[in-house]
């Protein structure tokens, strides 16, 4: 079949029925971007010349994408939540925000109501065999002041790139803990080093990276939500200089100025010291924080999170 | 947050990248609509100025329509499917096919493997205490020529608007038969005057139809699948004059050539003659066939279908 088959103005007057645009009730932003969405949907199948069987090929790849809970999998496949994070940085440059540490996508594995703890905590049970981890640093605010009593909510894999919750093999919450900054605004975490991610065999997601000539590895990275009254929420996370997906992250998540080099201690006293009973590596991720101001786009994002129970 | 915060030229790079454009390895053709589709959502996003709240509420229900198995409804219901129609009858013409009978939409509802008989068939249990129905029609190609042996594949809703394998109370292929057309291309189907269809009161496509000041209801209307060896397959559907929602379908199916007008028949001898015992409607649909010819777009679409078991 050949390409461009249909009149703009067609589809146009399609898309705005389809959407309700004449039509009295219902929501009207919902109608405006149901409108637009229908209108480039149909722009695809036009330019692209879909077929009939293409196009319920491509539905059922996406239901069955739902079916197995992967679409906060596909939709950082596919770059969608790096490019709202551009969007937003955008939209804060625009609103005069500048100056804190950068943000990246959050990912689908995000678990609520990690256990919290004051200044420090255990991230791992125990029964990791990996490398032992130490993460520290300090929260601030954008002029420099040290923030107590910020929230750090840090979440990440074993070292086998699971997460628990998820692998069906981890206690709950391991690797999750939520850590309040002590009265100099600094947190440390005891932990592992993760592995990276990858999409599991059999995901819908996978598949369509396999079909697009692409990897689905993330390198390795820690998860961060960063919150504070008065200052704007962060979600953001650090990759290790050196991890072979480094700069290929399948979920586009690589930021360079979230790239951490780890210092690895073989220094017996300093092993001692640190608590562990083998050499260990040790990040430091210093934070900063933007003050919460009026008419700036929030940053909170509501959006399904896997359950605990 | 203000629109059209992104440049051309970076939505681009990333759906390329993002479709793994640049990628030695997978599916040229994947790679090629995902990219066309990627640009086209960010587009969207960028626009409409879509925050991220709005696009994880836009998945979340996305996803909740596949697990509900409702893309089938949901796409007729955007217009999408009568959209691809309107593309292949334009590929048609192009190609220089004309004077068949309409196509319009499948929608979800067809299962395969309905009771085969020849010339006519019953299509109701005898259940339904609705208006009995008689529709009959010829098939012929675009010559005139009569088609015998074609098959005439037809569903549709009881008196409720209800389906079987779909409502749970039918018994298996109610209102599904298959008629194989007689020497002189004739088929005659016997069965109950549909009601038409409405979407189920908690189903994710009836809360779109809502949000978007739409309604959810399809005229009453009878599906076929008309093939025959040599000519194109045809998927179309007949409505009936004078129904409510004749002109509004939900689903965008209604074509104005393909709406009919049911005789009522209340004489005593043509009700006894017919085998009736009350007043019935009769409904006439003739069918065209066009040859099929090298090189013309096909007609014939594998798409998921409810499963009989």
């Amino acid at each position: 079949m050949p390409a461009n088959l249909m009149s703009k103005s067609k589809m146009k007057q399609l898309a705005e029925e389809a959407s309700g645009i004449g039509e009295k009730g219902g929501d009207a932003r919902v109608k405006e971007v149901t409108n637009r969405l229908l209108y480039r949907l149909m722009q695809v199948i036009d330019e692209c010349d879909v077929s009939m069987e293409e196009f319920w090929a491509g539905v059922g790849f996406l239901a069955q994408t739902a079916k197995n809970n992967e679409f906060g999998l596909l939709v950082p496949g596919v770059a969608l939540e790096h490019f709202l994070d551009l969007r937003l940085d955008e939209a804060e440059k625009k609103a005069g925000i500048s100056g804190g540490t950068l943000r990246t996508i959050e990912g689908p594995l995000y678990v609520a109501g990690a256990p919290l703890s004051k200044g420090e905590a255990r991230m791992d049970d125990g029964t990791d065999p990996g490398e032992p981890f130490v993460i520290e640093g300090q929260v601030r605010g954008e002029d420099g002041n040290i923030i107590p009593g910020a929230i750090v909510d840090i979440w990440h894999a074993n070292s086998k790139g699971g997460y628990s919750f998820i692998d069906g093999e981890q206690a709950a919450y391991n690797l999750r803990r939520r850590i309040e900054t002590d009265a100099k605004g600094r947190y440390l975490a005891r932990s592992i080093v993760p592995n990276g991610y990858g999409c599991p065999p059999e995901s819908c997601t996978r598949k369509a990276m396999t079909l697009l000539g692409r990897h689905a590895e993330r390198p390795a990275h820690v998860h961060f939500f960063i919150s504070a009254p008065g200052y704007r929420k962060l979600t953001t996370q650090f990759n290790f200089t050196g991890d072979k997906y480094l700069y290929t992250d399948f979920a586009f998540g690589t930021r360079e100025e979230l790239v951490v080099t780890l210092e690895r201690v073989t220094d017996a006293a300093a092993i001692r010291n640190a608590g562990f009973n083998r050499p260990f590596a040790k990040a430091k991720f210093d934070v900063i924080l933007i003050k919460e101001r009026a008419g700036a786009p929030r940053t909170e994002v509501e959006r399904e999170h896997v359950m605990a129970a």
